[in-house]
């Protein structure tokens, strides 16, 4: 019984959702669909591209994961299925599998071509129930990715702003607000080095500095409960990424934080 | 295994969902359970029938579709089962049905009086728990129709506002703005004659006038990219309804339009 | 096939619910996992309790559910894990499981410790994906509760605001309003003596006085549809709790009505 995820810009309310599913079920009974988030911001290929590379790998092995951020449906954009480590993908080429094909270079990526096992007719606005949806269907029930297409070397790439380290300073970028208003950065923790770690854990505030030269202190901590309430925090999130939180409030909302704001971190003390 | 949906219009965030769910599986505990959707605006009859109507046959055949909008809930209304086509649907006899029921005028239809088949007691204020839920539940574990009531012949009848032509015009509706702020109306392409679609499909421009007099001027395209971002277009939406979209934009939000609102529709040049 | 729901504050556009989703598929491919509900207000930990105690038991016997809201995620708050009547409960230790200990004052309550039940690592910020999520499969695959952690016997209290009666008025306060807008209160109808309940049964008009001396007049009705589209009505709501709601409206929104905010009700004649 394998496990199909949903992940979509469609929004909760948006009766598109349970036509994907029913896309599905149409062709694999058995299998366990899960929506990995319907509350991608529309069109924003960006923000679906990171959640779908940060939560994929929670799912069991050989999970079948389809991304629907697709304002370019109908048009000549290809759409693409792949293996990436262990787990299966079906996305629009727009760069939503970015930041999984830095991650597997190699990757063998097979453009949907195969009108069989597409819903037919094929409407010119909705691909993710007539052609994502059946093909991960497909998927899920033993067809394999080669006889879905053919292989395809030149995906649209996409990558997340990288971290650079200028003067002591590291600049970074936000790349999603949880649902709590925690900014999600794009520096991974394991991805810096050890000096850098260790002298953050030892350090006792951070600050944040804005394009507009507003500049946020707050503690490096363990979690959020180190915190005093409402003190604005720094910490390694859930998904592994550096973040700044306020402890019991929204600091999105309470600094006027953009999704996509830059910062340059430095230590201050 | 069969297929249950839900549509109410209780909000995603509404526990009452759930609870429909563990009356279901309390009963039929192999049954798929799938969210159609919980968006419909507190107590729209009118938006949850055509949800229901245009979003039901994706699923598979002999899939349960229960609706809850239900403002008349604990009064004397009927609940309604039948099996329409391929599929068997349980909603209250407020019109819920209503375009269902236009396309199979035949339908033999249930009005629910068994008790047996209820959870016990049945509070006066959510028969979507205590009623639908556990009779779509039964139905799903081999209970028939006729189990279930008595015969019933006279719903209450409820019709999306019908096409008119007059003039070269379309007179239509929007009857659901969509999660993208698209304005679908009740105009089906298939229901137009051929020379309409055929000189639509030709045209370069639509106008769409507003009851206000203002006219909204839109290409006939195939799909969303074909036209510019912020541009508004006109097509054939994925459930074959023709719809006023903006490209990479909200219409519903552009042009303030109103769920229900009239246009006189037609071909400029 | 065990169920399993989940009640978060985590909002329905979170991608971390399928976080925990995935923990659990992991572990328990075949069990069935229930949203109870994504929409409890963050941190507000009486709001989830509340949904929890009145919501769990239309599930099937033997259910597990998984409660999180969490804001001391990664202190030494305790988790917990217990059944109570006839349902498996796990959360933290902060009250979420306070009005179903008051139920079961005698249950047997487990300290989670054993780790080997754990995702390795557990991340400082995201208990529920890694800690409780995991022990919620487990349960579901037949573990035990004593395999998961020590006896425990000094949970942290938590109550709701209880009734009391006071020349002839009932002290009451709301306690959660439903997506409709209705005022759900402490007041369990059962718990009301038979000589209060057939003298509100009998009475035309209950008087609802604000702490700021607004009174809201409101007849007692069976079901909502008794009273006039816009009318202000008093009922027993559907999990058995004395509500006030507007017919065909939002009392929430018409009276101005906090989450928690205290009346003293009286039969106005």
């Amino acid at each position: 019984m394998s496990v199909i995820t949903l992940l979509t810009d469609f929004g909760n309310d948006s009766p598109y959702i349970a036509a994907m599913k029913g896309a599905i079920l149409t062709i694999a009974p058995e299998c366990r669909i899960i929506d990995l988030t319907h509350g991608v911001r529309p069109q924003n290929i960006r923000e679906g591209a990171i959640i779908l590379h940060d939560l994929h790998e929670i799912f069991p092995k050989g999970s079948i994961h389809v991304a629907v951020v697709d304002p370019g449906v109908g048009t000549d954009r290809k759409i693409l299925a792949a293996k990436l480590g262990d787990h299966f993908f079906v996305a629009p080429d727009n760069g939503l599998l970015g930041p999984m094909l830095e991650s597997y270079p190699q990757a063998e990526l097979i453009n949907l071509t195969r009108k069989q096992y597409w819903r037919n007719p094929v409407s010119k606005t909705f691909h993710g129930r007539d052609i994502m949806a059946p093909v991960a269907a497909h998927l899920a029930t033993g067809t394999s990715l080669e006889e879905l297409g053919l292989p395809f070397d030149s995906p649209l790439p996409f990558s997340l702003p990288k971290i650079r380290i200028h003067q002591e300073q590291l600049l970074l970028a936000s790349v999603f607000h949880d649902s709590f208003g925690n900014i999600i950065t794009n520096l991974l923790w394991e991805s810096l080095d050890i000096s850098w770690r260790d002298r953050m854990v030892s350090s006792r505030v951070l600050e944040w500095r804005r394009e507009s030269g507003e500049a946020i202190e707050a503690p490096f901590v363990a979690t959020y409960g180190e915190g005093e309430n409402g003190e604005a925090v720094c910490l390694v999130g859930s998904t592994g990424r550096i973040e700044l939180a306020v402890v019991q409030g929204n600091a999105a909302e309470r600094f006027g934080i953009s999704p996509e704001e830059k910062f340059s971190l430095r230590i201050l003390y």
